[in-house]
C-alpha cells in the first residue's frame, strides 16, 4: 500500500483548521563573514516563538541531493510523491500563467519563431519579441475552431506562449512540432498511438492555419509547439485527507499548481500582509489553507541576501494576523532552498516547523537550518508533513485494531 | 523512477572534482577502559578540519542491523543499490584476485578436492593444499579449450581457484558440479534454461579433463565447481554520473569492484601515502576519484584496536596531500564497521564526512561515530552519498521546472 493510499483510509473530517505556509526557496546558505544564513540573519521572533512551542526538523522534498522545481517541490508538500505525480510540460506552462485547466484539455507549450519564404525555421524564438507584441498576435490566433475543437491562446512572456485545445476525444499522445533546431520546416505532428490521431490532425490544421493569419507579421511569422499533454488526474487534497482546502498565492504557478490537486483557489492581494489577511477573510469557509510567499524566492535568485532576509522578517511580522486566530496545525516550510549564494534553487534541506496543541515539542528555541538540525522532526521526506498535519489535528484514526 | 534512473537523467558533467576516500571497515566500538572507538582513540587533525568546515553524518550501507560484506558494501557507496545489483560467487571470486572479466565470459569459483579410485570425493579441500601447490596446479589446467571456449584457471588462495569460460555463446544459467558433501561423486553441471546447455557440456568435459590431468596429483586430484555466473551488465559510473571516475587501491578486491562499475585502475604502490601520492600524479585525467585504504578492516578483522587507530592516523596525515589540491567535493568514509571488539565487520553505521563549498557546514567539530550522530546529514542510506556528491560539486540539474 502506498503512503498516501493509507493516509486516505484513515482521514476523517473534522473542524480542526491546519495551514501551511510556504515560504519559497526558504532554505539558505552561510554567509562567510558571520556564519548565518538568511533565515539566522533575520529577526523572526514569530517563527521562533512557534519554533519554540512547536517540533522542527529539516525536509528533503525530492531526495537528498536534488534540486527541485517549483512544481515537484509543491506537489511533495501537499503529499504527493513528485517522483510519481507527473506534470507534462504543456500543463505546467498553462499552470504557470493561471489557466483554469479543465479535465480532457490538451495544452501545448509555444514559441513564435521565425520561418522564411521557403518556410524553413530561421528563429526559434522570433527574435524574442516583447510580451506587449506576444500578447497582441495571442489574440489573433485565439480562438481558432476546428472540428468542435477550440484553440485557447495564452500569452506567457516574450515569445513563449500556450495553446490549450478544448473539445472531445483529444488525446495528448503526439509528437512535438518543435524541431528543436534552425533551418528545417516545423515537423508534423504525429500520434504516438491511434487514439491521438485526432489530436495530431487538429494539431496540424492549427499549424497551417497559424501560418496564414501570421503572414506578414515577421519576425514572428509561425508558432512551434512541444510537450503536450493533458490534466492530470491527480486525486485532490479533498478525496485523500477529506478536508475543504483554498490555496492564497499571489504568483500564478503556484494557484496552478494548487488547482491541480483540487484547492480552491482564493482571490488576494499581492503584498504577504495581504495573503494573511485574505486567509482571515476566509478563516471559517475551509479547514486547510495554503499560504505561498514568493519574495523568498525571487531575492535568493537574484542572489540578494539582504532582500531575502527582509522577505523573511516581512513574512514573521505578517504571521502575527494568523497565530491570533490560533489554527489548531500551523506548518511553516520552503518547497526547496534558494540561497543567495548559489543565485538559484538548491539540494540543500528545508527547515521545517509545525506547531500544535500535540506536537510534543523539542528543545529546538528558534527558527533557522542549524536549529532544526537538532529537531524532534528529524530529517524526513516532505511528502510527511501532510500526515503530520493531519495527524496533529486528530484528523487521521488508528491504523489496525 | 528508481534513483539511479533520476540521478542519471539530472547529471551533467563538469570539470569539478569529486573525491571518496573509502576507510575500510572505519566505524568501530569503544573499549570498555577509555569509552573511546578506534577513529575516535585516533589522532586525526586532517580529519577533524575537514568535519569542522564540511557536513557529517553517519550511513547504514545495506540497512539497519545488516553487516555488509565487502561487495554491497562498496556497491552501495559507488550509488548502486545492494539489494538490487547482485554479483555471482564466481564473478566476485574473479574480482577478488583482479580478474579482468569480459562481458560474455563465465566465471565459476573452484574447489581442489580429493576423490577415491571409485571418484567419490573424500575431502572437498583437498586437505588445504598450499597457496604454492594450488598454483602449480592452476597452471597445469590453465587454457583447456574445448569446442572454442577457452578455460581460464587461476589460483585464490590454498584450495580455493576461479575458472573463467571464454568463448560465444555461453550462459552462466547452470548448476554446481560441488556437491557440498563427501562420500558421493562429484555432481554433472545440467543447464537450467535451453541456452545454458553449451556452458553445462563444456563444464562437463572441463571437469573430465581436469580429473585425467590430476591424476596422480592426491590429494588435489579433483576440482568442484560452483557459482558460475557471467560479468553483471551494471550500468556504468560514467553512463550514470557523466564522469571520468578512477580507482586508486592496492587490494585486487577492490579494483576488482571499481572495474565492475566502469572505474578506470590506476596502477598504485601499496602505501596509504603511495595511494595519495598515485592520486595526485593523475588528478588532471579524471574527475572522480575512488581511493581504498585497506589496512583499518584487517587490522578491525584481526581484533588490533592499536593497529587500527595506527592505520587511521596514517590515513589521515596521507590525506594532507590531498587536501592540498583542493578538490571541489571530498567524502570520507567506510563501507561497512569493523569494531576491532568484534573481530570482524559489523552492522554497525559508518561515519561520513563531506566537505565542499556549498555544503552547509553543521556544528560537528571532530570527524567520530558520536560527534557524527549530530551531523547534519543525519543517518542516511550509503546509496545518497552518490547524489549528495553530485549535487555538492553543482553536476545535477534541477528536477522539474
Amino acid at each position: 500500500m502506498v503512503n498516501q493510499e493509507l493516509i486516505k483510509s484513515l482521514a476523517q473530517s473534522s473542524p480542526a483548521k491546519i495551514v501551511l505556509i510556504v515560504i519559497d526557496g526558504l532554505g539558505g546558505l552561510p554567509r562567510l563573514e558571520t556564519g548565518k544564513t538568511e533565515l539566522e540573519a533575520a529577526n523572526t521572533p514569530n517563527l521562533d516563538r512557534l519554533a519554540a512551542k512547536g517540533i522542527c526538523g529539516l525536509v528533503d522534498t525530492v531526495g537528498p541531493g536534488i534540486t527541485p522545481g517549483s512544481a515537484p517541490g509543491h506537489l511533495a508538500l501537499f503529499g504527493y510523491d513528485p517522483l510519481r505525480f507527473n506534470i507534462g510540460r504543456g500543463v505546467l506552462e498553462a499552470t504557470g500563467i493561471d489557466f483554469d485547466l479543465q479535465y480532457g484539455d490538451v495544452a501545448a507549450r509555444g514559441n513564435f519563431c521565425t520561418i522564411d519564404e521557403s518556410g524553413l525555421v530561421t528563429d526559434r524564438r522570433a527574435g524574442r519579441i516583447s510580451t506587449e507584441k506576444c500578447t497582441e498576435l495571442c489574440r489573433l490566433l485565439d480562438g481558432i475552431a476546428i472540428g468542435g475543437v477550440k484553440s485557447l491562446v495564452r500569452p506567457v512572456r516574450e515569445h513563449r506562449l500556450v495553446v490549450v485545445f478544448r473539445g472531445d476525444g483529444l488525446c495528448a499522445d503526439v509528437t512535438d512540432s518543435d524541431p528543436q533546431q534552425v533551418g528545417v520546416v516545423p515537423k508534423a505532428v504525429t500520434a504516438l498511438q491511434p487514439e491521438a490521431d485526432k489530436m495530431a490532425d487538429i494539431a496540424n490544421q492549427f499549424a497551417a492555419q497559424t501560418k496564414t493569419i501570421l503572414t506578414g507579421h515577421h519576425p514572428a511569422n509561425m508558432v512551434l509547439l512541444r510537450g503536450f499533454s493533458e490534466r492530470p488526474q491527480f486525486p485532490t487534497m479533498s478525496e485523500i485527507y477529506k478536508l475543504k482546502p483554498a490555496a492564497i498565492a499571489s504568483y500564478p504557478m503556484y494557484r496552478g499548481l494548487a488547482r491541480l490537486v483540487g484547492m480552491e483557489v482564493l482571490q488576494t492581494g499581492a503584498s504577504i500582509e495581504q495573503e494573511f489577511m485574505t486567509l482571515k477573510q476566509h478563516y471559517a469557509g475551509y479547514d486547510f489553507f495554503f499560504l505561498h510567499i514568493k519574495g523568498t524566492d525571487s531575492a535568493g535568485e537574484d542572489g540578494d541576501f539582504d532582500r531575502k532576509v527582509k522577505v523573511i522578517e516581512e513574512a514573521d511580522r505578517a504571521l502575527s494576523i494568523l497565530i491570533s486566530m490560533e489554527p489548531d496545525v500551523i506548518v511553516v516550510t520552503g518547497d526547496h532552498s534558494s540561497p543567495a549564494l548559489l543565485k538559484g534553487h538548491s539540494w540543500h534541506p528545508v527547515p521545517v516547523l509545525l506547531y500544535s496543541k500535540w506536537c510534543r515539542a523539542d528543545r529546538v528555541g528558534e527558527f533557522s537550518e542549524s536549529a532544526c538540525l537538532s529537531g524532534g522532526l528529524g530529517r524526513f521526506p516532505a511528502t510527511q508533513i501532510m500526515p503530520l498535519a493531519m495527524a496533529n489535528a486528530l484528523k487521521l484514526t488508528k491504523f489496525g485494531a
